[in-house]
């Protein structure tokens, strides 16, 4: 079974070089040797990676012979954010939940402080 | 190198089966045994899956010896939505600019019918 739209452009995604490779295009388009440069690798190490963005679709190559410029195409970009944005609900609430956590704490914080000066046991 | 965290989750998230996984922690958490039913999977391959989205930060899983129940945890996947948001303007464009070639070519359509007309060259 060929991997499914989705998972191409998520495995496409999930290494440090091609995102920055996808960073470098979004500034314009860029030849092979031009990409290669801020990478210190090699042009075959380049292309493999230019061919995984290709097959997910994340870029598109020119076919003119020798200079194959690369852009950025981001449409698979949409369908993932729109997967994830499922989940939306879940990041909010876990990062609510740490905010009440937080605020619970400084209340805590607040309250024994008071104490301990109600106390006169602050060191002056 | 160890993959970056970003690696990771895109890493985790390239696959339909863990893709299902999420979705089914997404109404609540399950054992291993409850998950694996609706996928006709080995125990085994659920445990794998299950172990790369735990290693990702998308799940995490409760410490009672013979029940551990899994649940969702979706940080992750704010941090991917927050890196590929900036490629929004990108995917954006791209439909604006689809949008805009639809939008010619029915005016080019409704041009050349109107041509036709005009013509009397309409089969009545």
């Amino acid at each position: 079974m060929s991997p499914d739209r989705l998972s191409l452009t998520f495995a496409a995604l999930a290494d440090p070089t091609r995102r920055a490779i996808l960073g470098r295009l979004s500034r314009g388009g860029a030849s092979v040797t031009e990409l290669a440069g801020p990478f210190d690798m090699s042009l075959p190490a380049i292309s493999k990676h230019l061919g995984v963005l290709e097959r997910s679709g994340l870029i598109a190559r020119g076919r003119r012979a020798q200079w194959r410029p690369c852009r950025l195409k981001a449409k698979p970009m949409k369908e993932a954010v729109d997967w994830l944005e499922h989940y939306r609900r879940f990041w909010e609430q876990s990062f609510d939940r740490l905010d009440d956590y937080l605020r619970e704490l400084q209340a805590k914080e607040k309250k024994q402080t008071r104490g301990k000066k109600d106390g006169h046991s602050k060191i002056c």
